[in-house]
């Protein structure tokens, strides 16, 4: 087998086998391939597409191309999510203790964020004392003990999937819904999911603009759960506003908190109960629906999901009383209103250009390398469809750069789109497919 | 400009503009762009096409990469000869002293070939003697005093075109008509042409398999011709047989000498007398074709082609006793038979298996590090359509190495397919498109 034949078949619009599928990855992590000669079988797969059954032995290939994490000691049906980003993401971090409290295992290895703000694991690390980077015997150990662990991947997960990312990324080859697909899918496989509940975001602020794309991508998705035997449900969900109201790693932990005491925005609110019902349903722990988000609603209320929160950072060597008392968490230096110059109704959100001045302040990376600020970002007091009065403050900026802070304020401004016709609040939940 | 935006528009089979495809091949001789974004972008171009102008374009780029060799003293009709390549392909060789003999100055920068034997800058230096590198001030002075130089590119000509071609061949993407013929029209602008005679060979010994393609390939490159500026004709042959009796470099010279000296294989004959009556035409010395095929067989047979050979081998300092008695030109070591099993015509030769048995003899080089061995080859007495009898040494191996030379008189049997019936001669113009 050599690549040049496996090149000129993909090139021609042919079907790749499954062992020159698995040629390629293996021999590309081993690097005897080299990077332009994968780069020209990318750009040939970006064009030219493959078939279900090529995607699926592409996601495997790339899945089994490094450490797969072994979870059966935690039954057959662990569930994991995953989400294909956006603003203000912290559905992860309030879903996942309130799964642990129904008594369901939950073992997540998250990443760290490329793009608009920190990933889960980089929003963790703004409680201090908070341990990412464990061994994986402890992670285990601790999801033996608590029945929860949120931590880096420190295993060597899929290495064939994190090569192609970065190479599809400076090739203009990322926006393909088969390389999209297979990313995440072997991602899954690798951390060790049975099944997996998948948050698809749709709009402004995400990757895939329209519905239709959204839809293409779920449904192929869910073809590769079947064909690979890992069921798989996709949860589409609004992203052109962000989620919740906050924008930013410290100002992210703060909502989680809030909202698992109870106090939830109304989006935050449906995306955890659609994403959480599902994953009980998954994994074999209530086939209603409507019962099911009851158990999450009823361990809100409760404490248990609260508490399990607690428990989690604890045992992972965090500071409580930051969590009792967040008020303690350190915030940016300068919180700078931003002064509304007009009157009427949030007709639209510029989501993307919101995440990239949450970005700029400090709050994402830009390169793998870059550090994250985690006490600067934005606050939005106001989302599509409500009312904004003259010279209301609807957002604030936490910035540790007094000029950076003042030029946001002026950018977040234009983000808004108001109306003077009343507008109408968005739907979170756009479908499910499964 | 940025190159992502170059990658993505070809991928989404858009037009590239005269500016971007200057960036792209301005940034990547500069290497500000990476081999692994060209892989990506040659492949976008290989499967999405361009169109003539783009394909201008890109000639253009590619052959102001780098030096680009002025001959305007040598007037405005300064003709460039190209073939697409084949095997036994010593027609420069015969053709440039004939043209140089009528007083057509013969300025002619040649490369060192990659495949089946050597290129010209190889077959000369099988001459002692002989210096293929000179200065350029030497090589303009060579062609006013005698009016002929063939000498070894040591300008930077078209260094994009060089870097495009290294890469094409690792991915998959060397047998596209638009970069075959860009490739060409950029090297032959860069030394310095202003008329273009081009033999495209199609046959199964040439890059051409079917007549279809050497067209497309043909009137391509007369397209790119006229845009640019040079009046470009192309003469198509036939390479379903090796041209001439001889492959191999110092055997190749052998039969130069002796076509020089009136003695020329039927095809040979066919092919310098087309190509050279078309130079003689584009040089503005002489429209009537048969009249200048005329003037071509005058100056062999008053032997001025070659005494202007024996001319250009002395201002060059090869030993012009190796062209007066050829004898004296070492060869190898063992001279093996090729042995006829059965009786028959010839009906056809795998030329291109050929070509490759001379390579692995030591004619040719696999990779451009290789050293060629000029001693070794193959003389081929029968050729398709000729009668060959049972236990008739129909052609020779000249090996160096015993057992090398063994397995390729085993192969060259199984190169030739002999039938009962009779076979008739192939032609060797097979059409001129302008």
């Amino acid at each position: 087998m050599n690549i040049l034949d496996i090149i000129a078949k993909k090139r021609d619009k042919k079907i790749l086998t499954r062992q020159e599928i698995q040629y390629f990855i293996d021999s590309y992590v081993k690097e005897e391939i080299t990077d332009y000669q994968a780069s020209a079988l990318i750009m040939a797969i970006y064009i030219n597409g493959m078939t279900d059954e090529e995607i699926k032995d592409f996601t495997l290939a790339m899945a089994y191309s490094g450490e797969v994490l072994d979870l059966s000691m935690f039954g057959e049906n662990v569930v994991d999510k995953h989400s294909t980003g956006g603003v203000g993401d912290k559905i992860t971090l309030i879903l996942m203790p309130i799964i642990a409290s129904l008594g369901i295992p939950v073992a997540k290895m998250s990443g760290r964020g490329l793009g608009f703000t920190g990933g889960t694991i980089d929003k963790l690390e703004s409680i201090p004392g908070y341990e990412t980077n464990q061994s994986i015997e402890k992670f285990i150990k601790n999801v033996e003990n608590i029945g929860i662990s949120l931590s880096c991947a420190n295993l060597n997960l899929a290495p064939a999937d994190k090569k192609i990312y970065a190479l599809r990324d400076t090739i203009s080859c990322v926006d393909n819904i088969p390389l999209i697909a297979s990313s995440i899918m072997s991602k899954k496989i690798a951390s060790g999911a049975n099944k997996i509940v998948l948050e698809v975001t749709v709009g402004s602020g995400a990757f895939m603009k329209t519905i239709e794309k959204a839809e293409e991508l779920a449904n192929l998705m869910i073809r590769i759960g079947n064909l690979v035997g890992k069921e798989t449900i996709c949860v589409l969900t609004n992203m052109n506003e962000p989620i919740g109201y906050s924008i930013g790693n410290t100002l992210e932990v703060i909502e989680v908190v809030e909202a698992l005491r109870g106090y939830m925005e109304h989006d935050v609110r449906d995306i955890v109960l659609e994403l959480g019902s599902q994953m009980i349903k998954l994994s074999g722990n209530g086939e209603d629906i409507e019962v099911n988000k009851n158990k999450i609603l009823q361990n809100i209320n409760n404490g248990r999901a609260y508490n399990k929160f607690i428990e989690l950072v604890s045992n992972q060597g965090g500071d409580i009383q930051f969590i009792q008392n967040t008020e303690k968490l350190k915030l940016a230096k300068y919180k700078i209103p931003v002064c509304s110059e007009k009157e009427g109704y949030v007709n639209s959100i510029n989501v993307e250009k919101l995440g990239k001045i949450s970005c700029y302040l400090g709050a994402g990376r830009l390169k793998k390398e870059d550090e994250i600020d985690n006490e600067v970002g934005i606050i939005v007091k106001k989302k599509v469809g409500d009312k904004i009065n003259l010279n209301e403050d609807f957002a604030y900026v936490y910035a540790n750069n007094l000029k950076l802070g003042n030029k946001a304020v002026e950018q977040i401004k234009e983000c808004y789109n108001i109306t003077k016709e009343k507008t109408k609040k968005l739907k979170s939940i756009l479908g499910i497919i499964k």
